[in-house]
This record gives C-alpha cells, structure tokens and sequence, in this order.
C-alpha cells in the first residue's frame, strides 16, 4: 500500500474524529483491503470479533462510553449475522456506523454469479433488507463518495442513531485529496436554531403546574443532556426521575433524584413523587413495556409535557413548529420559575448485611448496588438481571445500561466487553445469566486477547428464568445446556494469571467473591453466581405477568 | 393445555408430515405457547439451540438429510438474528420453514411500545425485511390460517426452497376442526404437467450433439433426481460430473461419474472430459465463482443445454413453455438415444500411505476421502476444508455438503450437528477449521446434551487461511484468538465418557487418530489437526486469486 491518501483513510479520519479508536469486525473477502488502512495506522486498532453479532453488541457496548463506534462486515454474509444488532442499536438510539465491505460495483453491474448472494444477480437485497429497517443509507460511488461520507457523519452526530455504509472493494483505494482531511472538523458545524416560541409555550406550561416531576430517558444520556436538565431540577427544586431505558451517564447520586421509575411496580417511595405529579416532564423517553412494568405508568398524556429529539407536546398538544430538543433543554437549565417547591427529600436505601444464608435475587440485586463504585459501569442483561438491578439507585460516578427496549438476549456480554474497551480507566461490571451468556460466549476468546478485566456475574440458575416467569415454568424448552464456567476462561485461551473464577451460593461468599474481586484488578474475574430457577426480582415477576397478559 | 385441536397443533401436524420431527429454535417471549404444543406430543422433539443463528443453520443442515426442516423464533430480536442462516437456505435452495412467534394482532394493531420492536409502533418492518430476501411469506390471519398454512407448505414441496411464517401468539390456541388433519396428505397432490415440446427439443439436441457429458448442480440433491440421472448416463455411456455446489446424496461411486468439476482448475482427468465435450448437459446447477475455479468452466451458453427447476435453454434458447424440470428428468431416465458413446473409463484415485512427515493440507484432504466411508455424511467449512474436500470423489453410500455459494463462515459446525440429529444411523464427519468453528462453538452444549456422536476435525492453522490467500497473508485481522480445544468439551458440559480429543500434527498421528475415532462409535471426537498458517489446497489457491482479481 503506498503512501497516498485515499478514500478508505478518508472515512477512518471521519470515524476517529467522531470518537471511535477501535474498530470491530469480523473480516471478510469484500472487506480485506480496507482493513489494511485500520491495521496499517497507529492511531487506530482493529478488534477482531469472533462473529459478526457479537460485532455489533461490541460496537453498541463501546458507543455507549465514547457515544459513537464504527464495526465492519462483509457483503451478505457478515452483514445478516449483524443485522440484529445492529436494530438494536436502531431501537435504543446508540450512534454506530456499519460499514459494509461490498464487491466491486462492476461485479454488481455485471450481476455475476459471486459468493456471498444469492446467485441471482441481485446485489440490491441486502441494502433494501437494511431500508426496511428505517436505518440511514448510503452506497459509496465514484463521484459523490466524499459527500456521501459527510452526509452520514452528520447524519449520525445530529440524531445520534446508527447508519449503514456500503463500500464497493474497487472505492477502497481510490486517490482523494489529503486537504479534505482538514475539512472534517467542518462537517459538524450546526447551524444554531431559535425555540423562542415553542421554548414559552414549554416553560409557561410547566410554570402553570403545581407538582411537576421530570423522567428522563435514554435520549438524556445520547444526546449528552444530563447537566443541564440537573440545573434546571436544581434552579426549581423539581425531582428528578429516570426509567430503565434511561440509566446510563446519569448520576443518580444527585440530590433531586429520586429513583427509577418502572409504573405502579416501581418502589411505593419512588411511585409517591409520580403519583402525586399534576404534570410530568418527560425528556427523551419511551414508555415501553418493559421498563413501565407493563405499561402501568400512572400518567396519561394530558399531564404529559414532552420533549424529546424528534418532537415535543404539551397535554398531548404539538408545541410550536420551531421546537429544538438541545435548544430547549439548554434555555431551561438557565430557567427559574415562578414554582415554589420545596426541597426533594430521597429516603437513602438501607444497606444490607450477608449471613450464610442461600443467596436470593432480592439479596444479590442490593448487594449489586453496595457493590457498584463510582468507577464501575454496571451492564445488566434482559433478563433476571436487568429487572432487578435497574431499579438499584446507583452512586456517583456509577453508569448502567441494558437493553430493555430490543431485548436481545445475549447481548450484555459483548456489550459490556465494547464498553471496557471504550474505557480502560472504568472497571465494567457485567451481571448477565447462563441462558443468556451462551448466545455470544465465545467472545472470551477476545477478552483474554485483548486483556479486559471486567467482573462477570454469571447467574446459574436453570435455564431462562425470565421466560420461566412468563410461560412454561417447568418446560424442558426454557432449559439450557449445564456449562462448565470455571473451565470457560482456559478453554478461551486465558492464561492462568488472566482470571479469577469463583463459585458463590451463600450471601457471605457473595460479598468475599465481590471483595476479591475488587483487589484482583489485573484479572478478568468470572463469578458464578447459584440461584434457585424460580427465584426472581419481584419487579420481573410483576413485568412477566403483563406480557404475558399482553400474549392472550 | 386442553386436549382440543388448535392451529399450532395443525402446523405441527403439517411440519411433522413433511419430514421434521425435530424442531430448532430458541424460546422467547411471543413464541412459548406455541413450542408448548411441541414439547407436549411424543412423536416430536424440541432442540433448543444456543442461539438463533446457530438454529438456523442446523436446520439447514437436518434438512439436507430429510428433505425438510423447521426452526421457530422469536419476533424481531430472534428471527434478525438467524435471518443470516436463513439466507443461505435461501441461496442454496434447501426446504426449511422459520416459524417466527409474533405480538398478538390486537398489540400490533395498537401499535404498542412492546419490547423486541423499535418503539415505533411499526409491526412490519421485519416481515418486510424478509420480503427484500425474496423468500416466501405468509402472516397467519385468523379467517385464513389453514389456507396460508397449506399455501406454504405446498410452495416449499414444488420448490424445495425455504419458507417464512408469522405466527401471531393469539392464533397459537384458535381451536380448528381436527378432521382437517386427515386432508393433510392432499396438500402435496400435484397436478400432472406434461412437457412433450420441451422434452422432444432437448432429447433431440442432445441426440444431435457427439460428445456429450453431465455436469449436475444442488438441485440434483434437492428435488431426488439422481437416480433418474444414473439410468440416463447409463442408457447412453454419458461421463457425469457435479459440482462443488451440488456433492450431496450423489453416489460418486457410479461407474460412470467421472468427478467434481471446478473449471480449468480441476484435475486434469476430470477437466478432459469437459474440454472434449461438444456439450454440456447443466442440471440444475449454478456455476458460482467458489465451484468454478473463479468463473474458469471451458464452456460458453452457447456449448449448454441447461435444464433447472426454473427453467431450460438449449445452446440459449429457451426451451417450449410446456417445460417441467422433474417431468423432463424422468423423460430423460428412460430415453435410450442414437448416440454411441464408449464406456466411461474413470482413473481410480490412488491411495495416500502415512510416514511421520508433519500433515499438510494435501496429504489430509486425501486421507479425508480414504476415511469417508458409505456411512459417513463429509461436512465441509468453506475454507481450507471446503476447498481441498470438494474435490475428493467419495465412496459408496458417503454424503458430503458445504456452503460455497453463500460462504458463511461458522455454518458447517451447526449444519453437521443437525445433519447428525437427522439420521443418527450414520456418523457425520466434520473438517472446519478454528476461525470458523468460533463463530459458532456454542453449540457443543447441544451436542453433550443431545448425545450427538460425530467426529470434528478442526484444522488449527493460526486464523482465516482462506482470508489469508485472497488478500494479507501476515495481516493481523486475519488472526483469532487461539483457543484450547482440548478443554473445549468440558467446558460445554461434557462428561468424561462423551467425548474423546485427540492432537495430530503428522501424518502417521491423523491416520491413528482416524482410525481411533471409528472406533469410538459412542463418543463425539474433536480431531485437533495443526497445519501451516500458509498450507492451503491448491485449489483454493487458485480460486483466491480469481477472488482477489474480481476485488479489484
């Protein structure tokens, strides 16, 4: 490879100047070329994945740290294996660029009989199947590749959702001019928007309420917007909320917060603010099933003023036509009203204290909570974990996140080894279920390699008990191979100074294992956790029955 | 669960008439009702995968033994992810139904935030995906259930192509009239074609023609035609030869099968009988760069009397529109022509003798086709394996599958495993290679659990050879992590008695090690094969390089 500058450089200039370092992938013979321009650089590192699905759970884990991450596929094959990770990040607004490694567009136009299609001289398939999804689409050509990668760049930095790249090999090293490179910083310059009208209409709508609270969703966390939504609960004395698909770079510690709301089954001391609510403020947020218990919110849209990236009402009323999500959570941050409210009072959670007593999910979920340091991020997967710990108020420093929209299981655990990539100065923190952890297990291989030292909760416990709770109890169905989770990390290439595996059952070996952990920060640290199969948080157990409710 | 007739019990009736005992899949939240109804009936099994991907590609594998299979997943989250699996049924042609369980009509007509769905009220994005793949769909309504059933089940008999159902969970209890099962058998009642003019215009070409040979393709598997085939070579002394897509359930062993044609690159005793041939008989085959040699076959459209499921040409011209591929075939079985050819005289490929030379590629892709006996089913990775494999002429009564028009790596684990579930009176022989195996590797749990016996070979040669060959032979993305496949089975459940491991790097450790593992017919053996990181086939060698020319 020579030493000019070229398309591929190009757009890897755009990616790490957007934030992403590391780049996931599996590779692949339409992708092979393109990544010599990430291998041959220094300032980039391409992590190998072990397939393509646990690629995309990679890159969403890692943007949720950076706010933005780049994974590459190859045509067909690789980008399918992809695809549902990829809705997932679709779902849950996390801004990942997929770049599809393509055959070269005379191939295409030829329709020849390649591998990796159908071998019916179709080449459009598979974008069309991306279409459908509503991701943002772009095939590089010839004459308009430059503009086309800004346009994708912007695309993703205003909305902060996932977009979708298809590079033909014969584009991979086509010559552009190195002075485009100095241009890229142009590319996210936002022209400033007014709000004033819709800005009014929102502040006087809250200033004529008498008890507002604010919820807060996963946008908060995306589009960077937690300060000043902080400020504005400070300046007027509101409390502050969030939801399950919220948690995230939000410190919970904060003195309005009060909890995580999730419907009637949240907590009766959190339930009390909402209940007691004549309006609330809902910042970028989705009132899905699974973090509104079952959609049993205790607010309709006519005490509903909401805001979020792509729209905003007051009462169930569309605010004016100027309406900008940044705009209008920035001028309220400056905002005093005319409330007088008085200060929040949070009851603190008490803590508990072990015994060998068999451990439970109530117990493991509190002690979860005492466990989290400010320097940990805790990723819960959709199941058992999730539900129990995303109602855990969390202390200062200490970020979460899962996926309670999507729901894939499988997920957490790449997910949670692209965050620790993102940040090697954080310790992730992983509490996922055996059911769960074999859908993408072989990823181990890559975190040995890559030397990650998260902590990994394995919850043993028979198989997929959040289906368990929903149907079939006792069905051989929601049954699950018996692993071997102490031999997993050698079996995965660790070496012995790699890992450390501990086996817990009681509540006193609970918080050994969490203090060993704890000292043990050179090594990955695998902690099966044994749990009895119909043990579960009691905010799954009431979750579970709405959806249920909702098969009928 | 009542002991009435419903829909699911219908559907279950229908799959179970088509040849599936076994049902793939993994739970999840919109499909449990429905997999109650499996579990709950003896004359099926329920073969929960570790994940989706992997479900879908042992389905494809159990129906290339059965002619028919069926995997059920769950809305959005589950059928995304094998839709990449599902893609390679599609490309390749084999018959396997996906059930996806789906959100109640009444959700989806509210347009409900439920979990597994963008949160954006939209119910059809995924359904519509699938369309784009230009598979079969049909979404199960209550007025027309048994209708859209039938319509499937017959498209997928005539087509043998796979097949996608929606299976709304408030459809899985609908109570249906139990004599429907009765009319099962009628679904699959064709109605008799006749194809006079076709078949007088190709019978009288190919009378017509002086040298003729046969080169079969996939569908010869698919529609069970080879018998027909046989007795026309027969009838008429004409040589036959398949392709790599198209090894399957051909006796190769036929005294007149003169071997696998991969264009100018095959063997030079096999290639003569093309270069010499006026024309080529092409039956229902597609000549794809991976089993041409990169598109190097010495015959043009206009040297082709084509004859497919989907349609037919004489030297290019399309044949009568009467053509119906089985009919013509069948024709053809019993057509004694004016031709007068000389016996087929196919050289017998001579035997490999061990010594304690370090094992090369060569050397064990001969050995391969002296161990495959007429008991063996040879799964090949589309890798090193595939390409070195394909090429090998099997005995008696030996099957042997890959995937090289779709290509995707990971697949052959999950196939041979579910080809194993299909027929456990024969062993199946796996050669994969460690960068494909991880993508997949998962399901040894499944294996231990469903006391599954094949023998796995993996060809453990530092990372993507295949990869390496077409393009950065010393790059590090073509590198994986190197895991310890002796460790492997326990660490997926194995016991002791399950399993045995053997590691061979010459020549005389592979013959032992072959010999060791026929006679342990009760267990799964894992063959460690250590190869050079550059050994490759000349086969594939030479195919990369056509591979990396049509990159440019």
């Amino acid at each position: 490879m020579s030493n000019e500058y070229k398309l591929s450089d190009y757009l890897l200039d755009v990616v790490k100047y957007m934030g992403a370092n590391d780049i996931f992938g599996v590779p692949g013979d339409y992708n092979l070329q393109f990544l010599d321009h990430i291998t041959h650089r220094s300032d980039m590192k391409w992590i190998g994945n072990a397939n393509e699905l646990n690629a995309s759970y990679m890159a969403d884990g890692y943007a949720r740290e950076k706010g933005f991450s780049t994974f590459v596929t190859t045509f067909g094959v690789g980008e399918l294996s992809a695809i549902n990770g990829l809705s997932g990040s679709i779902a849950e607004n996390v801004p990942v660029l997929e770049i599809v490694g393509a055959p070269t567009d005379s191939v295409q136009r030829n329709g020849s009989l390649v591998h990796h299609t159908f071998g019916d001289h179709d080449f459009d398939r598979f974008e069309k199947a991306h279409r459908q999804l509503g991701i943002k689409v772009e095939r590089l050509n010839r004459e308009n590749a430059i503009n086309q990668i800004n346009d994708i760049a912007q695309y993703i930095y205003q909305t902060k959702k996932p977009a979708y790249l298809i590079l033909p090999t014969n584009l991979v090293e086509m010559k552009v001019n190195i002075s485009l490179k100095n241009d890229i910083p142009n590319i996210f310059n936002k022209t400033a928007h007014k709000s004033e009208n819709s800005f009014e209409d929102i502040a006087s709508a809250i200033d004529n309420s008498e008890r507002p609270v604010i919820v807060m969703g996963h946008e908060v966390d995306r589009f960077n917007i937690f300060d000043a939504i902080k400020q504005f609960s400070l300046n007027n004395n509101i409390p502050l909320l969030d939801l399950g698909l919220g948690k995230g770079n939000i410190d919970e510690s904060f003195k309005n917060f009060v909890g995580t709301y999730n419907g009637e089954i949240s907590d009766e001391k959190i339930n009390r603010y909402v209940e007691n609510a004549d309006t609330v403020i809902l910042i970028g947020a989705k009132l899905t099933d699974s973090v509104t218990g079952g959609f049993t919110q205790q607010f309709a849209e006519k005490d509903t003023i909401m805001l979020s990236y792509q729209n905003a009402s007051i009462y169930g009323k569309n605010v004016s036509a100027d309406y900008d999500f940044i705009n209008v959570i920035n001028e309220l941050a400056n905002t005093k009203l005319h409330l007088s409210l008085p200060d929040v009072k949070v009851q603190i959670d008490s803590d508990v204290t072990p015994s060998d007593n068999m451990l439970k999910q109530d117990f493991y979920d509190k002690a979860m909570r005492q466990f989290i340091s400010g320097n940990n991020t805790l990723v819960a997967e959709q199941g058992t974990s999730f539900f129990g710990l995303a109602s855990q108020k969390l202390t200062k420093g200490a970020k979460f996140f899962g996926q309670p929209l999507w729901g894939s299981i499988g997920y957490a655990f790449p997910a949670a080894l692209g965050n620790q990539i993102a940040n090697k100065d954080r310790r992730v923190v992983l509490s996922t279920g055996e059911g769960s952890l074999q859908l993408t297990i072989q990823d181990f291989g890559l975190a040995f390699r890559e030397h990650l030292k998260p902590i990994v909760f394995v919850i043993n416990n028979n198989g997929y008990t959040v289906e368990r709770v929903i149907h079939g109890m006792n069905e051989p169905y929601n049954d699950v191979p018996q692993l071997d989770y102490e031999l997993i990390p050698k079996a995965f290439g660790a070496k012995d100074s790699d890992y450390d595996f501990i086996n817990v059952s009681t509540e006193n070996q609970l918080f050994e294992a969490m203090n060993k952990a704890n000292h043990e920060e050179d090594k990955l640290v695998v902690i099966q956790v044994n749990m009895g199969m119909k043990d579960t948080p009691e905010q799954l157990t009431k979750t579970a029955k709405a959806f249920a409710e909702q098969n009928k």
